[in-house]
């Protein structure tokens, strides 16, 4: 149903020893494509951390109470920086054992972009509204979402012999591990939610970094081909 | 009346084995400044999708309410986001089968980067006006020209001899059917309008990804070249 | 006072055939860091092409007259695209004859890059402020300074022979002439401003592009090598 | 505890001849998402230099007055556009001589771009708010801890053994000077302020440029590796 680069069959009959060079192209396009929109995404998180209108003639007490206030919105592009940050590393990680795309993976690709590129509006929201239980749980559901994109690119590769010949069963199953963490922690804690509040919710996001340390240390143990499973 | 990289007579005199970089690059450069237009034309899309000015006293009744008016915001955002993304992917894979540039291809470019970076702008206009006939209109223009761009800038492609030679003429046509698909839909959607109302035609957009692939299928089935035509 | 990637003296001793792909890379770099910001200037034209605030109540007659208050900002956006369009068309085209560089390039590239990326800002005040000469000035002042510093580049780029040994003289001075004739537009027509009025003046600036165009001939003319000079 | 690229020994097993080329994709790929970053970061500044809200019918000399009042604002934009174009410099400049990556240099880099990325918003307190000690304190802080942050992952990369084993104890110790001298300047600035008040602190800033060149300078001389340090 979707065209494979370099491999489809309705392209070989043409292919010279030149013809690689174009679907390598193509999966460097699409990576650098994938690039500018996770900076542009995440640069254009500081455009919500701003002071509101207050004229120049405040006192410098105003102003330092004004910039005390502005805190939930540092906080909600910090968090919001890191875990794009860490959406883009494993993207990253990924593609270093991707071989070849296909327009199959093009289209999933552009579905995660769509999520990562509407993450701002949710960070806006949490750095106004951190406070009510709605905007908590939007968050949590668009980075989720986000994740599990990203997680389903990784599953399409590989069912359809995208990754690189030399990634084993255990790597592949491991990221996939990897690729769920954020996900986990960020529709866990839409259990707590209810329990204990937002701003302890809040607070258990952050897990998403040492969840996806611990997958990612799971991979590397997991990727050692000569130790026998225990 | 264009120089043609890296073919162009007034250059071959000097032209050496090393030439052939430079021009590579010239078509490298080409796409990957064109990624980045597409990119953040796409990314800025999310600035429009934001609450009015609230103030940080509204119930969660009222936030829930004000998120609720947003739809027709994340509507134009993710319809949008869509199609200059099928745009891109138009032009990615396009770009694999073009072998070369010159400026007059450069200038077709710029042209299409102009109209898909104008695209927040109806985009922006049918979050906000999606009901009245004017906005849709225009945002049905805007996007037809924006593909008709495409399309132009393959054709001249071809014109130019700038496609690698192993395109047949049966995939270039198809691909130029492919590239008409999008404008086809938004152009008769104008001629919907006046009878199905604002709704309606909103509705009858989503058919540019159908009709994409229908063109598609089309490409593939006509790029088998050992298959005698009926 | 600044090295010189790949041929730094300073840097020969450690000098390897592997040597040679860092000093590419640095090249490589440095034009797609330019192109990211062309790119980025361009797409946040669009910003300013927007209503103002009329509430969802306005009569489809209101609506369309306040879209016929934007001609003046949708003029601004495209002659501002294509007048960048045009730059970036020059840094592409003269980057394909610039064989290496050095950090005294990287700093005048960034001081043209600081002037591309300024240009929404006289922009912006062309599209509300257009009917008044001190914008029509600074408009034509700051776009004729981002012009400059290209041509400046290009001047460094020879004296300093980061060009390819295959640029002929000839080329060299076409493609100067070439650089300066948008900042020669912008320029005479800060003359013919006090005389003419703000809107003949902007009417004068498409001038640009026909003017590019006739300097590029004359580059094309004098590449000719095997003609006599007459 | 992170892998290194191309050489992690958990990869090796699996490595062929192939296996170099990712692994120098994922440098590549790094270093064109840090040019993204730099650039959607540098080209937004230019959003906070604009007229407050006139209306269409102030006089020619109220125009001229609201734009005389932009000055603090184009000074702060100019500034934080060369300090963040000279970190871009830097990291150019270094990852000539950074062989490869692993997924902490990674993280690291992605710790500078959030706090790169964060720059436009000291920039925007700095343009409206530049008499205030806090504000000139808080831009003073944040460039610091963005040099600081650069300076941190060059440290790293030498620790980890990611630098071409062309690059000397002298030349590795220069650059981390150079690294430093931005970071040197804003903070003993801090010193500053309190006694000279903030426009003679501001005025300071700009010592950053030649502070980086005296560092630069120092890189040159004690990268000759011929001649004897006297």
């Amino acid at each position: 149903m979707s065209a494979v680069y370099p491999t489809d069959p309705n392209l070989e009959p043409h292919s010279t020893a030149d013809e690689t060079e174009p679907a390598g192209f193509g999966l460097e396009r699409l990576v650098f494509f994938s690039d500018a929109v996770f900076a542009i995404a995440m640069t254009l998180l500081v455009i919500d951390v701003r002071l509101p209108e207050l004229g120049g003639q405040i006192s410098d007490g105003e102003l330092a109470d004004a910039l005390g206030e502005l805190w939930p919105r540092i906080f909600a592009y910090a968090l919001s920086f890191a875990v794009i940050g860490g959406y883009w590393l494993a993207h990253w990680r990924r593609y270093l054992m991707v071989q070849k795309t296909n327009e199959g993976l093009a289209r999933l690709n552009l579905l995660l972009l769509g999520l990562v590129a509407f993450i701002p509006f949710p960070t806006s929201l949490l750095g106004q509204y951190g406070d009510r239980p709605l905007t908590v749980a939007f968050y949590a559901v668009v980075l989720a979402l986000a994740g599990l994109a990203g997680a389903a690119c990784w599953a399409y590769s590989d069912r359809r012999g995208l990754l690189r010949s030399t990634v084993t069963r255990a790597e592949y199953r491991a990221s996939l591990l990897r690729a769920l963490a954020a996900p986990a922690v960020f529709l866990a804690s839409l259990l707590a939610l209810p329990v204990v509040g937002t701003t302890a919710t809040e607070l258990l996001w952050p897990l998403v970094f040492p969840a996806q340390w611990l997958a990612g240390w799971w991979v590397r143990r997991s990727s050692r081909p000569a130790e026998p499973d225990v």
